[in-house]
């Protein structure tokens, strides 16, 4: 053990995730480390950071006896899958897993059923852990994957097995029950392989990108360090008790989406409090915040439109959640503004990042030679997807590969360098040459960026809409239309049209007690957006849908896929405002 | 340059220190970066961080174009040498140098001249670059080191090359001028040593404890990281806006110094405004925290105790000052109250650390679980060496190995292993085998742990007294000598004893206004510490000296082996006070 350790190690003393989970082990093996909170039946389980890490020992040690393989660099070890949602479970398999060399995968459980067989066909996985609530899907791809899959696991927290085909099911308690309390991890490379996180595959079949021990833990200590740094705007003594060791997490976004956006390894190494709630409900979700008095989360902009529309609202006391990430998509002004009006205590920021960047990259925070602006102007930057995260490279290039001027207006494609960029798409090596291309990770995304650095996602370059010789700025006019108080979601897809090409088609969800129509939309457009000087007049959506439901991917982003894909469903409904342009 | 690095480099994307320059000049060129005002003629020079970078460019060419050769991963570049004090050309040199895959080794000019003899030809540096200042000392050892040195520059304000026998010297202005502003940085392997720092040398001769740019850019972040999760007590929010990027610091500790303990990197990396002042003097200090409005700084107990007995300290507006952190030996708590009731802004913490770990391993904070503790609670716990910062491993560790009890009572060594750890001390492979002993980095320092891991520093395990069969605690009999109000300095030594073997002897330098004798320091430490418990009468100094000077070393601790050396004059002037024991 020495002689492969140190000192020739203390040059190498490798970054590994084993690292995170001892912290608060060995800080706080007493205090409150883990709460789970089951959806179904409002059960509680709650764990010191000691008792959870005693779990994940367990967990490692029934792993061993499974024969799971361990990976060294360039060499993956056995590949083991999670179907799960957020639990306990599940952060003990992202720790043990990783821990003793292997692969985690945690599979998204919202993609199509074709999608869940491929990917775990691909990745090849050998054992697949799986939520109770999920047997159904597990059930019904089972002939598909049991070729694959030497072994399945139950988690449930109830005990015994159901009655089910799925040959050699165990019960994870079964699993870990008598397995020793402790364990001496293996020091490992860092470069071995700890994660495979799949693409939602909206384009083509799901990509795996790889992420290694060295690759998460750094993103981990810079996002961390990025805190330290950043201005927090109104910061108050009070917030001060909210922030670092002190914060309470609800680990919201699901941990099978690119790592929960980085919350299980941060918050762990932060050893602040993590809250798991299974999965998003707007009810659960103000529960939970009220009775743990949770500091911070990460959301998706659906969920703070879900926030802004539930009835119920004001019957939490949601004062301790100070720290609101958003996600997944440009956060409207609009949105952060009405949901801070409700929620005095929230202050809502930005970000930005994608599967292949582990994901975190861009962040949004108030630079120190713009602290002094006021709360509309601070808003304004917030919603932003901000700056790079320190350590990380990014540019916004034009066609010609050079960087677009910083005018807030020229767009070009985010490119990325970052130690946690994924190296390579799992078995694709042309799809990861093509990712790679000219020395930068290209990410596909359109933004704009302005004389301070703020980059702005313009959209998807697949979401793009070009109009005549132009591109419609689909995300800025979706954020103009979520600024109309009778607006609660808004997205805008591309039509086909055979003059301009495309013409830009609106779908717009009203706010529950507000009325308005299709000339409203274009109304309010017309007054905040041309005449302000934000958009142009020939930007403005030539069809408006007013529709009760806008479709949404597996983690809660517009699915303009599908919406494109349903196109006659949405044509049928909505009416052409060309005439209320002028 | 593409093959090189992406997307072969993604799972490695090197870690080094051009990452850590070039945060702050592409997020804040036009912002004040780097101040330097010369303590001779008390002229400034103001940097913006573009200015500042434009000079590392230009130093970087230069240095180039004397044929610098750079290293790759266990041979390192070319050594270069800094004999100088905290100046921009400084700070330049410490980016310039490594950047280009060169070594950095800053002389420790306050050695003795055999001992600065034998580190430059150790190294065998190849260029030394020395401040106008310190003309005296190159010229002293010229001839000792003209045949491994190239060749020297001269670094001063002034234009113009001094009347001197140094062959070939080149004035620091004119090797930059003209060279280009811009840099197309090496993409270095990240295990390329970066830096080559000196130990003091107070036993034997100095080792040279190596850095590679990984191992600078780890320390770096995970210190502003432990920055994100510590809980700083009674943060006002004042505080928070001298935090993170808003702070300014007073670049005090001597940049030949192990790093000037990290704050050339962590400052730079948060992009914090940097004052340097050449060296230490009380006045300056407090002219340039007044005017520059410095938030920040680390001092060693000396110049606390300098401040303390400043007799026009209230001249000045200090109140910008709140982040005081002190190294290089314990912090006596009466050093931090009597400072903190004269200055209230300052919240004075402690930390450990030493050459050969970077030095940054150890860090005091308030641990989430003792935030509720009273004034007085709270600095007793500041005043301990700390906890380990994140990331680092540390054990007390008894004479067989294992871990001492938890029970602030029982003593051990120090043991460490960091991802920043010194690998090996250079060309000295029988001594890195010596401090690497038993697969842990041997720190040599006597310590003890209490029941929440706050580490408190005991002893140098040289300086340890053995008393009979027991040691005397002398940090401890130090830390409450300085306890009493008339005291402004204190430390303790062992004189040899033909019947107890060694036998306390106590050097007490009196604050200036107060009086007292040799007996008061005894009746003190009965009541306030044999009557309090935290130590027994056979403790006590059986010799007491009062005396003006109390020798320090180079970098401002005390000298215990000057002391030793010297013992006989301390000794004429010592009293016996055994019969003031009862």
């Amino acid at each position: 053990m020495e002689a492969r350790t140190y000192p020739e190690f203390s040059t190498h003393y490798p970054l590994l995730l084993t690292t995170i989970m001892q912290r608060p082990v060995r800080l706080y093996p007493d205090l409150p480390g883990v709460v789970y909170r089951n959806p179904s039946s409002g059960e509680y389980a709650r764990f010191t950071w000691l008792a959870w890490y005693r779990r994940v020992c367990q967990l490692a040690h029934a792993l061993n006896g499974l024969g799971v393989v361990p990976g060294v660099p360039d060499e993956p070890g056995d590949r083991i899958a999670t179907l799960a949602l957020n639990t306990h479970r599940h952060l003990e398999l992202y720790y043990a897993v990783p821990g003793i060399g292997a692969t985690l995968h945690p599979v998204n459980v919202r993609l199509s059923r074709e999608h869940v067989i491929f990917t775990i066909r691909h990745a090849q996985d050998r054992i697949v852990f799986f939520d109770d609530t999920l047997l159904p899907l597990v059930e019904s791809i089972y002939d598909q994957i049991s070729d694959v899959v030497e072994r399945f696991v139950y988690m449930s927290d109830r005990p015994g097995l159901p009655d089910t085909r799925i040959a050699g099911l165990i019960h994870y308690e079964d699993l870990i029950a008598g397995q020793p309390e402790a364990m001496d991890w293996p020091m490992l490379h860092e470069d071995v392989n700890a994660t495979l996180c799949y693409t939602t595959g909206t384009t083509g079949q799901p990509k795996g990108a790889t992420f290694t021990h060295r690759q998460l833990y750094l993103m981990t200590v810079h996002v961390m360090a990025q805190q330290a740094v950043a201005n927090t705007p109104d910061a108050s003594p009070a917030d001060a008790a909210r922030l670092g060791e002190n914060a309470v997490l609800l680990l919201n976004t699901p941990m099978y989406h690119i790592h929960a956006w980085g919350a299980p390894f941060v918050a762990v190494y932060c050893a602040q409090k993590i809250v798991l709630h299974g999965t998003f409900t707007v009810q659960g979700f103000c529960e939970l915040v009220e009775r743990e008095k949770v500091t911070s989360v990460g959301i998706v902009t659906t969920i703070a439109a879900m926030l802004l529309a539930y009835p119920d609202l004001h019957k939490y006391d949601l004062s301790s959640l100070v720290r609101v990430s958003v996600g997944g998509g440009a956060l409207p002004l609009g949105l952060k503004t009405k949901l801070e009006a409700l929620l005095p205590s929230f202050r809502m920021s930005s970000g930005y990042g994608m599967t292949e960047t582990a994901p975190t990259i861009v962040t949004s925070f108030i630079r120190k030679d713009l602290t002094g602006l006021d709360r509309a102007q601070t808003d304004a930057l917030l919603v932003k997807a901000g700056l790079p995260v320190l350590g990380v490279d990014v540019e916004v290039l034009d066609d010609d590969g050079k960087p677009v001027p910083r005018d807030d207006q020229t767009v070009g494609e985010i490119v990325v360098r970052a130690p946690w960029a994924t190296c390579a798409y799992y078995r694709e090596p042309e799809r990861s040459a093509e990712l790679w291309r000219g020395g930068w990770l290209h990410t596909g995304d359109i933004a704009r960026i302005d004389r301070h650095g703020y980059i702005t996602i313009a959209d998807r370059a697949k979401d793009v809409i070009r109009s005549g010789a132009e591109m419609v700025p689909t995300v800025l006019l979706e954020n103009l239309i979520a600024m109309a108080d009778f607006v609660v979601e808004a997205t805008v897809v591309g039509v086909p049209d055979a003059v301009w090409g495309e013409r830009p088609l609106a779908l717009v969800k009203l706010r529950p007690g507000f009325e308005a129509d299709e000339g409203d939309v274009i109304a309010f457009l017309k007054t905040h957006g041309v005449d302000t000087g934000k958009i142009t007049k020939w930007m403005l959506p030539a069809l408006v849908a007013m529709t009760g439901e806008i479709p949404k991917t597996s983690v809660g982003k517009y699915n303009k896929k599908q919406i494109r894909e349903e196109l006659d469903r949405f044509l049928a409904i909505a009416r052409d405002v060309t005439d209320r342009h002028d």
